[in-house]
């Protein structure tokens, strides 16, 4: 049975240090730009029912790198099968003998879950609705690593956007399996989803501390605030500005951390939701923020940025982005030498080993990949701790069921 | 002069034996996992300017597993300069010198005979508006000797939309050119075409089968429903059923038949058609229909599917479609291999070694490349058999003409 | 440092000629059917934020050739982070990491010179906006050496939108380089912009000789007509036709040029003007034109081609477009080559080794890459000749500037 990506808790701690190891001899070669051709003669396909330059693209270029071709299908909405109405499931049944690896991006939630179930060949997840971003973490780890040393203990700050962005979902999983302490800010409406607080209750022990609301209890010293109108108030005691503060913001002290993630708002998610993104985000980590910043903390981003990150942050040496991003070469070539089964490893499928119960009930997500599919079975996985509490096989999300 | 296959007809029955036998011995290296570095240096085009999975992506597939390069243009209408209004002679005559090998899909019937005309590298036909598609062809034909040995005197079933389909076209040509019975099935106004059923008589003496009404007579026991209506009164005994039944939906008897082909509608070609798919088709072939078949009947279908072929199938063994789909890989290996002149082979140029004659006089049918381009020149070829009798060079389609 | 190609003056004449000269190399080995293995491992992205069949796919085809591989990005406008919003800076700043070598199409001028500031590897233009199309001109100046011998002297009439294309306003700063004779042949509202003539006079000293207004002094024994009204009139003697025709045509004698170099009317980048492309263009060169020319004058045009050119010159050998669209390739492989480093060579950056001056104004053109992007900072050069002169250092636009 073919070994697939779908989250990255298929991956164990010591899997992913494993990808680390291999992506760090493979970051070697490359410098001193020596060939590879591990992948000769195998073939990778990109489907990508969504935009992306740096998924895909870095994708292909990792699997050149390794001497393989790429078939890729950059704009699969319009130009494929899909256009006629060809189901997802079909899709891959036909893909899987045309290729030897499948790199599927697709704007469902659990969609390359059901893919996996479809395929012979392994699917590797280049991003599915706002589920997971699987690999986008391990680049997101693997930077933390080399700039960092270890993970273990770090504080980190996850800002931005935390409801519809998949990047900081499965971020947040990777951290909590390496025990780095994780701080959330986000404005109302954009805070981490419950299935996501959930799962990371009941699989890793963490509760996640939230900064959304003013009467979190803090420190007084440790208040700072990352806001462009929070910083106009810098000078009063940090006391005189939690009593001031409006609710909206919530403050964590940026001196606190090691590293600080941030995101753009997932337009192209919120439908009905017209909000003026320039206002909601407008420079939430800028250089006025960063000279408050430990000398070593980093920014990091899983671009494409907008508003939430300024600009003028860019030639300090502490925003670590674009090196975020040039470590998804050695990362996928990790990845792809590693799912084509031509270095050893072991890959921990889990929950993605269990079977789901097939039900006769709808999952609550719209956008569930069975909300969009004609010929998926509801399938839902029993919870453990609370009674007629089931969550969907694919999507994660929770539905109270009576049996 | 380059060899283009532009038609089935283009192949003699030896040539297509020779293809099958090439596309065995690729795909026993496949499974070895052997490498092959027939094409290196070579590059193929691919030209779509229409959706394509399947045919795009297998063929770009089968060139790198033979060790070539492929340049790819997946959405040729909105990303090249036919945007800018280019003929597709124009875009042609460079392309040719971009590429050893052109596969082009076009909208227009006849369009990929204008694309040969135009160059010195082969161009392979990707389906042309819905005239032909001989690569789909030759994986069918290709498909039925793999899984039922020979081709000759077994009974097909060909159903579905006849008429917009151009896979079907292809396939009759093909099963007649082998020996093969063909039995059509389509509903009123999806019936093969005029000028495909000419063909048949005329080229091969093939009276097509067709049951598209109910006073074919038929022996009372053969009866048997390929629809959900007639399925639903199966317990009543044939001879009675025949009397009872509408004129909508001819029978034929499914365990008479070593073969099924189902298609789906080409909804993108019937422009002004308003019809309701699902009704038209819902499940033409299910679970319920193959109870009645013969055990080794096969269903093909070239996909994607619709409502015409149920899901309820893919289990059972006698589903061949994704299998079929699979076998692209070494036919098109082995197209590629031919056409590139790197194996000995025959093409038979048959009619397209003949010349057309110019005439001033327009082709009937408004979707032949002669009404989309330019610089087109009509020309026709005459008819043996009746006197004033033209047919369009291109396309095939008939038209009277007194000169 | 990486060297760039924005525009034909980064490269001098010496450095051109070692182009070609590899060109001519490379071609013929193209035609021995021999191998070339010399880019093997690297990796050449072709990110196209415009429509292209020509430029993207002989640039790819060229890569192949040369034994590289290549990521593309075909409709970067859809397709990749530019739908989120990314800026192209950032796009350019992570896509350094996954190629050895950009080609990039962008529709707005100065995109390119842009796109290098922000670039550790190699930027090549594939054209941007109306501002260059070097590689192209490189193309053209390539044929004429091989169709005509040298290109130092010869007499060039330039027709056509010499406003709008990009390829003619690269094409007469590489002629003025080698010393051709340039005659330019526009309609009113489609001559060349002002930044070209006075580029043009600056830099090389040269003053276009426009027949846009028929007060032109024209030898009488010249007057020959390049439209289909002129020629009508032939059998009149030239003087009185002088007196005769309107102003709308100027008239440049066909016998008295060595290439007649056509573009076609650039209708994407006209927005508002509703102009009838047929009428404007209407056939101004065809094959009654090239009776009256001289039996080596070569017709040229960058292609697409659309009214201003008739498909009744394709036969005569004069007719060199196909020929031009071919020497794409060898021309291509070695800038990919040369750029790559693989082969010695010394490129004179000038301008672009100059560092704009930072100013706090907007630049006049509304299509310059500084109108576009976000985070730009608006950079100008100073007039050697005119005080208060100041020109925008990516789009050449002047403006008068009081410091």
């Amino acid at each position: 049975m073919a070994k697939h990506l779908i989250s990255i808790d298929n991956l164990s701690k010591k899997t992913i240090e494993d990808i680390f190891n291999l992506a760090d001899s493979f970051d070697k070669q490359l410098n001193k730009g020596h060939q590879n051709d591990l992948c000769k003669g195998k073939i990778m396909a990109t489907m990508f029912y969504e935009p992306s330059t740096r998924t895909r693209m870095s994708f292909e270029s990792a699997m050149y790198r390794l001497g393989g071709s790429v078939i890729s299908s950059a704009d699969t909405v319009t130009t494929s099968s899909a256009a006629k109405g060809e189901s997802l499931a079909d899709t891959i049944k036909v893909l899987q003998h045309y290729a030897d690896l499948i790199v599927l991006r697709h704007f469902k939630d659990g969609s390359t879950l059901l893919a996996a179930e479809n395929s012979d060949v392994p699917i590797i997840s280049g991003g599915d609705g706002s589920y997971e971003h699987p690999t986008q973490t391990l680049c997101d780890l693997y930077t933390l690593r080399r700039e960092k040393g270890e993970i273990k203990n770090l504080q980190i700050a996850v800002c931005g956007d935390l409801k519809y962005g998949r990047t900081v979902h499965s971020l947040v999983y990777g951290l909590a399996k390496f025990g780095a302490t994780i701080f959330s800010v986000a404005q109302k409406d954009f805070d981490f989803p419950e299935n996501v607080k959930k799962r990371l209750k009941s699989k890793y022990g963490v509760v996640i501390k939230n900064f959304t609301k003013l009467d979190e209890k803090m420190n007084s010293e440790d208040v700072l605030y990352m806001t462009n109108i929070m910083q106009s108030k810098k000078s009063k005691s940090a006391k005189k500005i939690l009593k001031e503060s409006d609710e909206l913001f919530p403050r964590i002290p940026i001196e606190y951390f090691d590293a600080v993630y941030i995101t753009r708002l997932q337009m192209e998610r919120m439908q009905g939701i017209k909000s003026n993104y320039k206002s909601l985000m407008s420079y939430l980590v800028n250089k006025e923020l960063l000279e408050k910043a430990k000398k070593d903390t980093i920014v990091m981003h899983p671009l494409p940025r907008r508003y939430e990150l300024s600009y003028d942050v860019d030639h300090d040496k502490r925003a670590a982005y674009f090196r975020q991003a040039a470590y998804g070469i050695p990362i996928r070539m990790a990845i792809i030498a590693m799912f084509l089964g031509l270095v050893d490893f072991d890959i921990k499928l889990e929950p993605h080993q269990q079977k789901g119960i097939i039900m006769n009930e709808q999952c609550v997500n719209t956008n569930c990949i069975t909300a969009g599919e004609e010929n998926v079975q509801n399938k839902f996985l029993k919870s453990d701790d609370e009674e007629n509490m089931y969550r969907c096989f694919y999507c994660d999300y929770e539905k109270v069921i009576r049996v």
